[in-house]
């Protein structure tokens, strides 16, 4: 393998260890130590990849981002072409939510990344602009389809895309088994229905 | 003062150490002993409060949900009487985001409480419980005003429940700079405006 690569898919690894040690033990244990330990390898060589833990939960949220980014495009290939606006806000919301393992596990990592964000100015920065950029490539989306008459021309497109965005207040609700899936699978789509009536 | 509202006091000023704890250096700082060290007492005198951690976030988070919910008291006592539903749903949806400072340090130990509360039943029950009983007070107003013709007959009380609640979603976006709380409470009232169509 090159060396290169080598190194990504080390980093992988250890980001997987990361989200296995936050999985167990939350994300006050996520400690360098404890993912070395997790890893089999030393504090030494694990700052070899990540010389500080920031630099670690950056990748490891880099890694979910693009993680669910991968899900989110297997899935829209799985729609007809052109896909309706409709479905494809519809897959980005629901794997958004912790309703699978995968989804669940890149979920609580994003949680746990936004509170010590608060706290950590490089990491709030690269974790509110990977937020604007989903919030720009929803808007877009909205945008195209008022222009092609799929949304009502009355609908804000800023308004629309910001209602969209906090359907993933639904996370907690679930984590906590305040609802199940079908219920929160059934409010988007109540909520779609009445942004794009035709398509219902 | 009586022994018993003593301790009360104690503890509920050992919760605002807490809370500043969390504030400065985010949940996984939120030992016991750095809050013994914020309220310049021994760990000692602090386990007379709080025998553990969990008891220690437990009360920490009752705390702050009972301040909140006079928070939203105070609020509703100014509106008309009887109060218009989408008005109460209105006060409640604000002061449930990270709007002012007060808000915003009891969302952000809400947050952070959610995440522990995964890897701990005791703390994940006490949590959900919380949840459902916001969640319940909502829908009786909800099927209410549905009952009072102020709410089409159409809509799912259950499903404009959890779509209001999932309103909640803001919090993130908030945090991170990525909307302003002009354009939360904006859409908080376009959602409220279409579930009451004869009040807007």
């Amino acid at each position: 393998m090159p060396k290169q690569v080598d190194h990504r898919a080390r980093r992988e690894a250890l980001a997987l260890a990361l989200w296995r040690v936050v999985d167990r033990h939350g994300w006050s244990g996520a400690t360098m130590r404890a993912v070395a330990r997790e890893s089999g390898i030393s504090l030494g060589q694990l700052q070899h990849y990540f010389p500080s833990r920031t630099a670690m939960l950056s990748f490891a949220m880099e890694h979910a981002a693009s993680q669910t980014s991968h899900r989110i495009t297997r899935q829209l290939e799985a729609l007809d072409r052109p896909p309706h606006p409709r479905a494809v806000l519809r897959v980005v919301l629901a794997e958004m939510l912790p309703l699978g393992a995968e989804a669940r596990a890149t979920s609580r990592m994003h949680a746990a990344y936004v509170l010590d964000a608060l706290h950590d100015e490089a990491l709030r920065e690269l974790a509110g602009a990977e937020l604007r950029q989903g919030r720009a490539m929803v808007e877009r989306l909205i945008r195209q389809a008022i222009a092609d008459e799929q949304i009502g021309a009355d609908r804000d497109p800023a308004v629309e895309t910001d209602l969209l965005l906090a359907l993933t207040g639904f996370t907690p609700l679930l984590e906590l088994g305040v609802i199940e899936p079908a219920a929160a699978l059934a409010a988007i789509d109540a909520h779609l229905d009445r942004l794009f009536p035709a398509a219902s």
